[in-house]
């Protein structure tokens, strides 16, 4: 195996650039800062979307599509969130390119193609989606209007990392518009519990859910509910988050309703989204040194068959007996591939398989095939064992049941053992260089610690815990008091 | 019901739009050019989209993800494709938007972020494509790759319609890569067919499959294959291409591999593609002045259920009766709506479903109840009969493949009577303006006598049929001698 991952150890950050491109999830491109998805790392998404997208149509949602530009005077309706967003906006300004008369077979921007309004090529859609909405609400009879879309955006990012940060990235924005402040504010609860669920029950990421403080709030929006993952590295990530965006948007875009005694007031709103950096999320919290280790059920490929034989008569013989395994593993909806190919050796394709997080391989020779025998091999503990043929595929559906519980299981234990209280600034600091994770401590509710904290740590507010507990202290940084510990931790 | 439509005699043009604005598939959109694709329209498209991925993956190909964007100096590079297209590029020149010194809480263009190479928003993305390609290729062994991507472009166009025509659409191309000429040709070949497949058995559109002249060619193309539909004012439509690239690509980008004797040589390229453009075509073949006419097997809603009921008792008992039936539909996997709102009479709702073209509706009374049956109405042909409710469930299936035929028998009528020959000048003008539809006539086979057809009468040649017969002749314009008839029409 030629391929060589550098390990967690030697240099995490490298580690994890080896496993999304070795691993064949995803490539850089000709673009500064855009990647490209490889079919394995886009099958991953294709699940993760499906899954998702299944869950917002149990929720009453519906998709829809709205325009990639968003021209700059729609865009800075809703001031909160232009600042927020104008310094990382691409902007088309032109619409025809024409020959170079200076360089035979080179285009130049034509200057005479000038557009009158610059458009912003969306980072997020508020904007003209509420613009939009404006011609579709009238009355209370309208609402709720429950819409989500899956699309591109584009965030111009100065640094950039596969998945995580990139300036073009795919996700799925739902916008919702309400009558009362109550339905809007349930909604974005509600949303915020589906990401979780999602999270823990498929990606086998357990996940705080939480508040964001103020200064880390969406732009914008009155409320940010989020949730926070562990990576490996004691590194915080943001997997979700759902906004109760108030009136705001309603506001700036004049949207409003007559209820049913005829009153007319601005429509109450909400925006969800998560996106193509839960990949990286889901690479750094479970993978190891040998490659990636994928949760089955949204693994692209579940499992693996491997022949191994000398000559094509055992091949042939050993084939007959996997393409009724194979058979059987489909009926159960078991993603499954047969990998006979004379390129390359077992040892190579098992190694292979390893490094892409195939969650169960099963190899068998003449000899296995004689003793009606199949050895399985689970990648997330990396244990093999010999198995009887008879049964093989229930045996392997109930494995992936315990893979994926296994891996929750592990995260969520990696996960509470990095919790940790600290009780002063000197073990607030400490903690962060040494074991890091979540570090709950006092915090006085003001931005202006929340932002010296992070300039002399790098740590920020990753949330307030939904399910907090009330307890009286005094601030690790100011020594003012506080009500509550909140979760702080460096994070992507 | 209030929403008039204009009829197909009044103003064809104006019915059209009317429909797709009333019937709820797509709205205009605040940005020039673009649309707002709404949740009826965008659940149409799901379900094109879901049965043609299947039909890709059930040909080996996946699907993958490139970048939006594509630096000028990679776009010029295939020099037939770059100046094809140069004159409809949407082109990122900034990356940056600032707070205007002159205009509190307005945006500029920041002069500072200006990009060093400007960015042109794929319209196609053959370039970024093959520029990644060339990393991966080295050996036969890598090939073919079979990719295919789900995606938005921009095309800058003076003109636009709802679907036909709009600066940005969504689509799916395909972008195959493989080690021989004849294995390109023959992928070019299939994938038509699968297009042609999809819109007859899916989308119940009859298309001839027909190679385009070299005027109609794809930009950077060896050869163009198309599939055309008839429109009901007797206009052509393009409704899918599948292009043979040669090795332009491979060229333009140096993409080489070694073949099994180790000698380098170009890689052969195809695309593929089809857009939201078909939903234009959908409702323009099948439709009629009362509203849209959706084939079953993509119709977002299948079968909608409207009770007639005096008070909430009534209500009471038709609904649990309904109830049953709806879990009967479901079980058979037919999408069924029941709009038991308060908010519309029986005869709204009927014509708002009308509007919207859902296949078959149901409609139940109290006495219906007593009698054990209920009213059935079929899109389609308008027809009404009285059922028993017992077995309604395989009765509303078999209706369903019934009116799926029988649109699709309907059209090819229509088509078939519209494809006519011509055999002079004078019969081929009097055709276009009384008859339209197909015209068969012989042509020269020069670009020249083409471009003065268009030039004389705004026909195109819309393809040249696969299944063509020799037929010796001389040409409809120049009665210069000509092998066969090709198809000319009008087009959108």
């Amino acid at each position: 195996m030629s391929k060589e991952i550098t390990s967690r150890q030697q240099d995490y950050s490298q580690w994890y650039n080896d496993l999304i491109i070795k691993g064949g999830l995803a490539d850089y491109s000709a673009v500064r800062g855009c990647m490209v998805i490889k079919p394995y790392g886009f099958g991953l998404w294709e699940n993760m979307r499906d899954v998702l997208d299944k869950m917002f149509k149990d929720t009453d949602h519906q998709n829809a599509y709205f325009p990639l530009f968003v021209p700059k005077s729609l865009f800075e309706a809703e001031e909160k969130n232009a600042e927020g967003f104008a310094k990382e906006c691409a902007v088309v300004t032109h619409y025809r390119l024409k020959a170079d008369p200076n360089n035979k077979g080179k285009l130049i921007v034509d200057p005479e193609a000038k557009l009158e309004e610059e458009l912003v090529v969306r980072p997020t859609s508020e904007a003209i989606i509420w613009s939009t909405y404006k011609g579709w609400i009238q009355s209370y009879r309208d609402l709720p209007i429950l819409v989500n879309q899956w699309a591109n955006v584009v965030r111009w990012e100065m640094r950039t990392r596969l998945f995580l940060r990139t300036a073009e990235f795919l996700w799925q924005e739902g916008h919702t518009a309400h009558a009362t402040q109550q339905e809007a504010m349930e909604e974005a609860e509600k949303m915020l519990h589906v990401y979780a669920d999602f999270a823990e029950n498929y990606m086998a990421l357990p996940v705080i859910k939480g508040i964001k403080s103020p200064n880390e709030r969406f732009a914008g929006a009155e409320e940010t509910f989020c949730i926070e993952a562990l990576m490996q590295d004691g590194k915080a990530l943001q997997a979700g988050t759902s906004h109760f965006l108030g009136q705001n948007f309603a506001k700036a875009f004049d949207v409003k309703f007559s209820d049913k005694e005829n009153k007319l007031d601005y429509v109450w709103g909400t925006s969800w989204g998560v996106s193509t950096r839960l990949i990286g999320g889901l690479v750094m919290a479970h993978s190891d040194d040998e490659g990636l280790v994928l949760p089955p059920k949204i693994a692209p490929l579940q499992v693996v068959i491997v022949p191994i034989y000398k000559g094509e008569e055992q091949k042939a013989t050993i084939s007959e007996k996997v393409n009724t395994i194979i058979t059987e593993l489909k009926a159960l909806g078991i993603r499954v591939k047969y990998d006979d190919s004379d390129n390359a050796r077992p040892g190579w394709k098992f190694a292979q398989y390893e490094m892409q997080g195939v969650p169960v391989r099963l190899a068998i020779g003449a000899r296995d095939l004689e003793n009606g025998v199949i050895e399985v091999a689970r990648r997330d503990t990396k244990t093999k064992q010999t198995v009887t043929l008879e049964g093989i595929a229930i045996f392997v559906q109930n494995l992936l049941t315990e893979i994926q519980e296994n891996m929750f299981a592990k995260a969520l234990t990696f996960r509470n053992e990095h919790i940790t209280p600290a009780n002063s600034w000197d073990e607030f600091v400490q903690l962060l260089d040494t074991k890091a994770g979540f570090i709950a401590a006092h915090w006085d509710g003001t931005a202006e610690t929340e932002e010296k904290i992070k300039d002399l740590t790098k740590a920020t507010i990753r949330c307030i815990p939904l399910d907090n507990q009330l307890e009286s202290g005094s601030c690790i940084l100011t020594g003012n008091p506080s009500t509550q510990r909140v979760l702080f931790a460096r994070a992507y």
